[in-house]
């Protein structure tokens, strides 16, 4: 692999992508804060049903500015830190590089197109993959790992498949990680709020896992409402989920493991919730077209108290 | 005061206004399950700022079928007990007596309706009370008390002031219980949801008493939107709520002391919430007459998955 890439955020996400792309072969730079010490010391240690591994030898930094131009920005940071992209990414990309944004949510893009040059390639990263950090420099991996990647247009055009986000693609697939190619990245984010929304939400504010969301008749129904809001507001901002989705979606839910959101593991853990980037805009990138996800944003201000409460 | 009485439930609200009309000279005849052994050895305590007071000597029942029939029967059961009305109410009642229906939310008095004869005349009392029972027979009284009476009528039209919701109020007030009378029952109902609809479900999903939902900008705007809608569910059944109603009551929220709902209490207590009176009913009242009310809606099925785990 000859593109040299940068690692902005290594926590689960980050440290999992970024340990696959160094073990295929690419040369790696992490930015990491917490964990820097540890990972300058012992380096990095992923356990996977797909074979545990560890790197000893990792290019750790504390400061972004210390970081070399990289090819490729993979950023991983939760969206709740994204104010600190305007000083992480700059000295990370190479001019002509392309940043990816490995992100929940929407509008992340938008603010890295605010950051860097008008040419920088911006590209979506929809990650679907269980994975936790479970303690410095070490990341369990439990489950899926796809990404699906998308380019970003300034008008929010679909471009369909762009020479970066294929280059960024066969890199992923070298180091083994599945890619789906997103013709259209708008329709992408819209298409995993659908699954976002109703159950980052539901988990944490009733305290529940997806099984048991999905068992009850009441929050079983109430997930697929709010779901068809999702839709509703997709349809206004142009993009069309098809007809199936919700129901392949509930029934994909019903049949998977426990599992708890990655919003309810961020409020067990005290952590900020991605609210901004998964209810506030697209609630606003809605009502902008002239929709309002009603119930979306029941659940957005009984979430703010919550996430106000617990930062108090 | 001539008019002998029944208290079906004697919790805090039935013991409360039954030991009040016994202390101002009342025959009462109270029905209590728990409580039983203790209030047949020792009688009913009140501890209130009006003045605490004890009544040694109080005629009480295990069973409906010992009481005698009386002129008034104050129904002072949780609504999730009104299944036992066909039981417990007939015996108590009198030919020609009076059924005041101490309850939360809607409904109740069509259920009453399908009990007694027709010629029945039902109340329905809404109380605004904060108290609680705190130990077999000893309710604590803590403050508010008024008592707002409005007759029932079959087709629901607005009945005025009726002779014998007339009596039952001055009876009342010679007890020291303030009195309003309503003459549109159902625009009471609606009025009192105003408030319970948004804060007894808020306080149990966010864990949060009436200061705290409203010093959060986020569920004070909640609280709004909810009341709006609930106002205009009334609207939709042919009840108009004044203008001003929805900022006279968020600021009275706003100035009183902290407070935990009655959902709350119930929770806490693992008691089953009132939900098919205070939500569910009007639900279906509203869709019935053309409106959904949506996000009232999201607050049912949440209320709904927790009061099932609480129960399961």
């Amino acid at each position: 692999m000859s593109r040299r890439y940068a690692v902005l955020g290594t926590g689960a996400v980050g440290g999992f992508y970024g340990a696959r792309l160094q073990r295929a072969g690419a040369e790696v730079h992490f930015l990491a804060r917490s964990d820097y010490e540890q990972i300058a010391r012992a380096g990095l240690r992923v356990q996977s049903p797909e074979g545990d591994f560890h790197l000893s030898d990792v290019r750790v930094y504390r400061q972004a500015t210390a970081m070399p131009p990289c090819d490729v920005v993979l950023v991983a940071l939760k969206t709740t830190q994204n104010a600190l992209l305007a000083e992480l990414l700059p000295p990370a990309l190479k001019p002509g590089g392309t940043v990816v944004l490995l992100q929940n949510g929407m509008g992340s893009e938008q603010q890295v197109a605010a950051i860097v040059d008008k040419e920088t390639p911006i590209l979506g990263g929809l990650t679907f993959i269980c994975a936790n950090k479970i303690g410095p420099g070490l990341v369990q991996h439990i489950d899926y790992g796809i990404v699906t990647l998308g380019a970003y247009a300034h008008d929010e055009a679909a471009l369909g498949v762009t020479a970066p986000m294929a280059a960024v693609a066969a890199d992923l697939q070298t180091a083994g990680i599945p890619v789906q190619l997103a013709e259209d990245l708008q329709l992408a984010r819209w298409s995993k709020l659908i699954w976002n929304i109703p159950f980052n939400g539901l988990s944490v504010l009733l305290e529940a896992k997806t099984d048991e969301l999905m068992s009850d008749p009441a929050t079983a129904e109430l997930a697929k409402e709010l779901m068809e809001e999702v839709v509703a507001g997709a349809l206004a901002c142009g993009r069309r989920i098809p007809e199936d989705f919700i129901d392949k979606m509930l029934d994909h839910t019903r049949r998977m493991q426990p599992y708890r959101t990655s919003m309810k593991l961020d409020y067990e853990q005290g952590r900020e919730l991605e609210l901004e980037a998964i209810y506030a805009t697209p609630l606003r990138t809605a009502r902008a077209a002239g929709f309002e996800m009603v119930r979306v944003g029941v659940l957005y201000r009984q979430l703010q108290f919550l996430d106000g409460r617990q930062r108090a």
